[in-house]
């Protein structure tokens, strides 16, 4: 069995071929330029394997996942220069003669890491994806199937309570100011510090506020689903932010629901080199083969 | 066919007995005294009608909803006087010999008012039913299932940005302080103005300050879960409260997401007589039988 997976981030493409067993058999990525060229590049890439059986497609959104609406498979509003309105979708599907899956790039990531949980034996229901990077999104994975309804979720745009010692910063997100994105997504460390992220000390206290934010997002996606496990990906997250993250949750809790070993629940990514997605992306494609 | 409702409240019981078409046949109810006592009650009312085929219960909890559990079925650490770790379910089986249904009291009414959409003719997948009264807490059903895979939602006890005008305010939830449960709840009404929230004007300011907090809640709800439909029933809340709540909820989405006309998004019950648990617990029975 040969499946497909395109993860298309807004930087960047990546696409992939695999095996039955979910492992990559070829590898491309390329920059996301024009809908035209970047798309002829995904098809050039996959007419190279005519044995392919299904594909999957996980985006950078907004996204129309509603299989009854007229825009079923397009990009939507997005801030995004050229990919507003763009029928995604449906080129891949004139071009390449497969079944097609659609969804977010942060469903197609919660499904690599809910299946990669199940392949190892964990006792797993359900699995909610963060990804903390230039933007904040997830994804919820609840028995095989994905949360969202009229849509699919916008987490990063929840409001939060406001650390005491950062109530000045207003926040970036242009539609909310200080939700959840406006708060801890990348772009935060030049509006807070007038510098990168990657420049900032382990031990600054900026990373008391991520974590204190960061982790009421945790603590409402647990309130609010309960779900099995919470993984916090994005070029944002890292171990030693996720230990604050943990001590924060521990203590905004205050023993009220028993969640297990916080070590864990609250997790960064156990698939290597960002390869999240990708993994979703061959399960989620094994599904329709 | 004959089925049973027990809505089982921290107040009080509202046992029931109605149709194949969820209509109350016959209803009785009785204050919530002691396990014993309460349950003797029940069973007798129940005892009336041999031709019952299955019943449901929606529970005051928390409560062990997980089938795989020991304690299935408990009412486990409340915090109401005798009723920790009672085997609500255990010994209604024991007594009645029909299937039983189990479930939290807001699942109840939320699948209440998620049934009766339907047979109005609604198209609706999912709805979240949230209580604003003594405490606060939400159900959310997707598809004829309910959310919750470690255990029910505890929405009441989310954090929240706070409001500019009552940052004095503790809150009065004994875990969290200035959850959603410690900021909208019945008793704040006393701990703020020092009066019953019955005798507290329409144009009272602290109406507003409550919809800021009940529409973040919307908020959250919606950009986690993408639901159909948000009901608010409890004591607290009414028809000009929820105006105000669609104002400060379509001033915090800032035309982020489409969620259709917000006075049919955001509603009251339409279940009369505070009767949507029962209709729920009818609907659930039915599915059992």
């Amino acid at each position: 069995m040969q499946l497909g997976s395109i993860e298309a981030g807004g930087t960047k493409f990546v696409c992939a071929v695999g095996d039955g067993d979910l492992k990559v058999e070829q590898q491309v990525q390329f920059p996301t330029t024009t809908p035209e060229e970047t798309f002829a590049k995904t098809i050039e890439f996959f007419k190279q394997f005519p044995e392919i059986t299904a594909i999957s497609i996980s985006s950078f959104g907004p996204i129309e996942i509603r299989k009854s609406a007229p825009k079923y498979g397009y990009i939507t509003d997005t801030p995004k220069k050229n990919w507003s309105n763009v029928d995604f979708l449906g080129v891949m599907k004139a071009a390449l003669n497969v079944p097609i899956y659609w969804t977010t790039d942060v469903n197609g990531s919660a499904f690599g890491e809910y299946q990669h949980a199940k392949n190892n034996g964990e006792s797993l229901d359900s699995l909610v994806y963060y990804t903390i990077g230039t933007g904040v999104g997830a994804g919820v994975v609840l028995n095989g199937e994905f949360l969202g309804d009229l849509g699919h979720p916008e987490m990063g745009h929840v409001r939060l309570k406001r650390h005491p010692n950062d109530l000045e910063f207003a926040g970036i997100c242009p539609f909310h100011g200080d939700c959840l994105e406006g708060l801890v997504s990348g772009p935060t460390f030049e509006a807070r510090l007038g510098r990168k992220g990657e420049t900032v000390a382990e031990n600054d206290p900026v990373w008391d506020i991520l974590a204190y934010y960061i982790a009421q997002a945790a603590l409402q996606v647990t309130l609010m689903i309960r779900p099995g496990k919470i993984v916090f990906g994005g070029g944002v997250t890292s171990e030693t932010l996720l230990q604050r993250v943990r001590e924060q949750f521990s203590s905004l809790m205050n023993d009220y629901l028993a969640v297990g070993d916080l070590d864990q629940y609250i997790v960064m990514p156990e698939i290597a080199n960002n390869g999240s997605a990708t993994v979703g992306n061959f399960a989620l494609a094994k599904n329709l083969a």
